[in-house]
């Protein structure tokens, strides 16, 4: 089957096929991206983030289920950190969700963190693309808990969810500026631990002191990732936030901003492509300078660049 | 004190000033980095890697205590992954280190991972050029075993040591390709522990099958991270190294590479800031035609580019 019309129909080996085109970073990808862009637009990207050990995977893999359940076609993309040494609990988390890929409305991939786009890499964009012409309904990204990743996932997902546990100490507060911010729904998982209802007030007491006064408080919701309970509430609330922001307008403003970064980040990195090779002879001989101490790199790179009347 | 005599006669307040403006990116920051510069590339630079839990910290930590033994002076800059979320392990590692902190000889700075160049910040780059400046015999670079910063760490260290441990499995095969060539020095930590022969016996197979022929085949160490055990070796290997690299002249080969790359680095870091903003109303334009679906991200920034004429 040719790529874009089987993508156009769902089937997942195009879909593995062009995904794996994207990471490899083949031309071909480019033009087929190009050809499937019309049809995207139409998936809700859902991100799912929190600390390491929060039990992200568990809660992705449980409201993948309740979404067919609910006849929805859902795409998964879980986020894996590019670590040179491999780590075997990521790996485990994967196979666990084995047991939902014989099902066609279903697809399932696991992609690499690094990219010119901060945490999340380039071929990740893309290939929410992918899913989202290829028919999905709805599209999970799951981050890895560790770097610019939990920031980034905004700039991927219509709708964030962030998942986080008690019994770590003073959770809310040990979370970075911005972070908290993103969030649309906030995941108390393993709340049959001690602590949950502390964790809850400790939300709901930051909730208040910072969350902008116009905006919809967040729900909190109470999760227990291993037995899947509490997840029927979550997915209703993702379809309320869904028709919120849909109604408000938001969703499109929220659009529009993606392709606006997105446009950017792309200028940046087609135009880097370009600018280097044309000063190869220039970086040699001030490599040279550097190296003697006869000028630092940073002013090197000035003169190099305002001498290139660009 | 001005913060250049300052940090020339060695004072830790004033090269804890001028490493925070880095971080700040402080304007100043850069007119100070440029008149320290003549003063660098006195100091041996070292880094250690390897995975999570190897216990590099521990090593580290001994490490550096035997360079002050040896009336060396050193610095420490310990990459942190930039995590919206805290993670107590680190920030333990770290406190660990603070009986080493009262001794005038020694400089230690945690620093995020988070930068233009891959996994190692531009921030730990200059940090490094300040310890250098700052007298600084040794400065160890301690990564974070996640990321892109292991492969860096060649980037910034003139000698590189990955840190191992066994009962991980097929250890070495798990490395990524990549990660056992830059070593110049592999550490078997918990060399105590079941297996630590088997792992050195994988080490040399690996180091057999796939070494470059001509280049000296790196020494393998045992340490023991909570004991000290293997760090006097440990010691006295890092000054072999160190003086063949001197010998053998590779020692301003490496340097030379690392200016070329550090002036690619900055020449597209400067030009970045610059191009944005001159396509403010093209980008604008485009976002609306992009989000309507008349063109995809990838072709408009093509045309962009293509129509500025640089």
């Amino acid at each position: 089957m040719d790529i874009v019309p089987g993508i156009l129909k769902g089937d997942k080996r195009s879909i593995a096929r062009l995904i794996t085109l994207i990471e490899n970073q083949a031309d071909e990808a480019r033009d087929l991206l190009k050809q499937l862009y019309k049809f995207t637009g139409n998936a809700i990207t859902l991100g799912i983030t929190g600390p390491p050990g929060a039990g992200k995977s568990s809660i992705v893999n449980f409201l993948a289920k309740k979404f067919r359940e609910n006849n929805k076609k859902v795409g998964v993309i879980a986020i894996d950190p590019t670590s040179p040494f491999s780590g075997g609990a990521l790996l485990g988390d994967r196979i666990r969700m084995q047991d939902l890929t014989l099902d066609d409305g279903i697809y399932i991939r696991s992609m690499g963190s690094r990219g010119a786009l901060g945490g999340l890499s380039r071929a990740s964009y893309d290939a929410v693309k992918v899913l989202d012409a290829a028919g999905m309904d709805y599209i999970i990204i799951e981050t890895v808990g560790v770097g610019q990743s939990e920031v980034d996932i905004i700039k991927l997902a219509d709708i964030v969810a962030l998942v986080l546990i008690p019994g770590m100490g003073d959770e809310v507060q040990a979370i970075k500026a911005g972070v908290m911010e993103i969030a649309d729904i906030f995941v108390v998982n393993k709340s049959d631990m001690d602590g949950a209802d502390r964790l809850i007030t400790e939300i709901q007491m930051n909730l208040d002191l910072n969350q902008d006064k116009n905006k919809v408080k967040p729900p909190i919701l109470k999760t227990v990732g291993t037995t899947g309970e509490g997840i029927a509430d979550l997915y209703k609330t993702i379809i309320d936030v869904q028709k919120q922001l849909q109604d408000s307008g938001m969703l499109t403003n929220k659009r529009k901003t993606r392709i606006n970064q997105e446009l950017q980040e792309l200028i940046r990195e087609i135009h880097l492509k370009q600018i280097i090779s044309s000063f190869e002879t220039q970086i040699r001989i001030f490599t040279e300078k550097a190296l003697n101490k006869e000028i630092d790199p940073y002013s090197a790179a000035v003169y190099i660049l305002e001498n290139a009347k660009l």
